[in-house]
């Protein structure tokens, strides 16, 4: 079946720690708000689907929540606070150059020997001089954004959990009306499987083929950009394999949620290449006026690329991040939304 | 249906990476063998079951891969030299002292101020003090296993992924005969989607629920320790939430499969609680004999338990890991095993 959002609400149990993290909010915003940033919430990683209620087996969604991390980052660096909500153990801004598994920060650190002069002195440590650089970059920048305090995060692991976090958080943003920008990053199960549902302990093998049946997970895009919020600016990320399936996804979702952007990206192509697409009302007259692709006078379609050796360098430190364009264009885009108070 | 172990290799492609892997196991392996180390081959973390070719969605089965990534440093410390087969992005010893979530390295590294005797060189980095002393233990033990050369480390990503390599490695295994030990703790799908029945793109949603029925894994135990290992020591693991399940499920996996210990442990307590189950004819007489629960004389139970309180300390540092006794009960064991020529 399929559940509207009241229905979801109304039946599936809260996360224990919600109300913790909503007050936890409530104070970030408030500080934002009394000194006049921006705020945007990432949403980054993917959400799970328990089918134990003693969770040993899940669905799960391809993401190791790149987008999402490298986004808040570009973000802190254009003025914005961050809310990131992101899949417990995906990547966080900052950290995210230095995966365990591509850049192990062990790697470059170093023993040093204690002196001739004082040879009893515990050895000392100290960071490869080739490294040096690079880890002085992104250690200043963590932390100039944690003395400013314009980074907040906190965690999700199932698709309930992320259901209920997004919608106390857009109410909490409300009070910043339009300052507020919704990056939904996050790769989002379509389907759930209600409580009701669920098997109480690991399910047994041996006893034949495993046979899963899920019900589909509301939409809360529309309530989110009709009710929840008042005037932010919100975008949608659409993921597909099959390239035909891209504009016509992203345009189908524009027309049912009425929000402002669906930035589209290919599984295969998405380091360097997305598009953006919007509807021609919400934006006035673009740059570069072009027929839409779909031969109608309704959508706007702006693709954005970068060279494709480029992402590919120094492990953590590609040359160019296409993250850093997306939110330059959002930017752009968010602060003449603010501007053209309705 | 059901897979054999034939018809799932007969029927189920190889991952791409295969040959290259083994390739260089195998490098590792004689190099050990010249050397007279004993050989463990520890497996961490879940598998994931995609449900798509171009994967977007996937089933997995829960696990950070921290009793692995843990086990195998205890093992090192021993001087055993450890094939460390992991999950992708799951936790690895040593950095997973240093997770991103619970003790971020960033937050104790320090930007120290140029000196006054030379103002324009670049900030140096530093240790905070009170970490450097753990720092210093886990650097000092890395560099050393990274110069003996005597830690492999590959990654696995899918069920099918994980099922090659075991049969690949364990036959590769064999060189070192009783000297190979296989310490099974990755949580392993019991369930997959044979290639044949995977969609080729995304699943779409809008299209009512979610059906998905797969099939039974192969069970690799029992062909494992009968014929591909030439006498290697061989213990799998076995995880439970329902308590009355734990003794019966890992007597039945004995039996089964007919490999040396099985170490139960429930998903609640297994921090700090373990169970050795074996059959009394391989070991002898146990130190301290005591009937089985079941009331036979055919199995042993052997319980380690630590105090709750020391695995909860410093993040990333408790007062005592679980897995250190693990690992010294399975040398006293191996060692006895290697000892006594069949």
């Amino acid at each position: 079946m399929s559940f509207s959002a009241e229905a979801y609400f109304a039946s599936q149990p809260p996360p224990p720690t919600l109300q913790h993290d909503v007050e936890q909010v409530r104070e970030f915003v408030k500080r934002q708000a009394k000194e006049g940033r921006n705020v945007v919430l990432v949403t980054s990683g993917g959400t799970t689907v328990p089918l134990e209620l003693n969770v040993v087996r899940f669905l799960d969604n391809f993401s190791a929540g790149t987008r999402g991390a490298t986004s808040a980052e570009y973000f802190l660096k254009a003025g914005y606070a961050v809310i990131f909500m992101h899949r417990q153990f995906s990547l966080q801004p900052f950290s995210r150059h230095y995966s365990h598994s591509t850049n192990p920060f062990l790697d470059f650190l170093e023993i040093e020997p204690p002196s001739s002069s004082s040879p009893d002195a515990d050895p000392g440590i100290s960071v490869t001089p080739n490294k040096r650089h690079d880890l002085l970059n992104v250690l200043t920048e963590y932390k100039r954004v944690h003395a400013l305090g314009t980074l907040h995060t906190l965690t999700f692991v199932t698709v309930d959990d992320y259901l209920w976090l997004l919608r106390a958080l857009s109410q909490e943003l409300a009070v910043v009306g339009r300052r507020a920008m919704f990056y939904l990053a996050a790769a989002v199960s379509d389907f759930f499987l209600p409580r009701q549902k669920m098997s109480e302990h690991k399910i047994q093998s041996g006893k034949g083929n495993l046979s899963i049946e899920m019900d589909q997970v509301p939409k809360l895009l529309k309530p989110l950009a009709e009710d929840w919020t008042k005037g932010g600016y919100v975008i949608s990320f659409k993921l597909e394999t099959d390239d035909n399936l891209l504009l016509p996804k992203a345009r189908q979702a524009l027309e049912r949620y009425g929000h402002q952007v669906v930035i589209g990206n290919d599984l295969h192509r998405r380091k360097f290449e997305v598009v953006f697409v919007s509807k021609k009302h919400l934006h006035g007259p673009p740059p570069n006026p072009r027929p839409a692709t779909d031969g109608s006078d309704e959508f706007l379609e702006h693709w954005l690329r970068i060279n494709v050796a480029h992402t590919n360098q120094t492990p953590g430190f590609p040359l160019k991040e296409i993250e850093e364009d997306i939110v330059a264009e959002l930017v752009r885009r968010h602060t003449e939304w603010i501007a053209r108070t309705p």
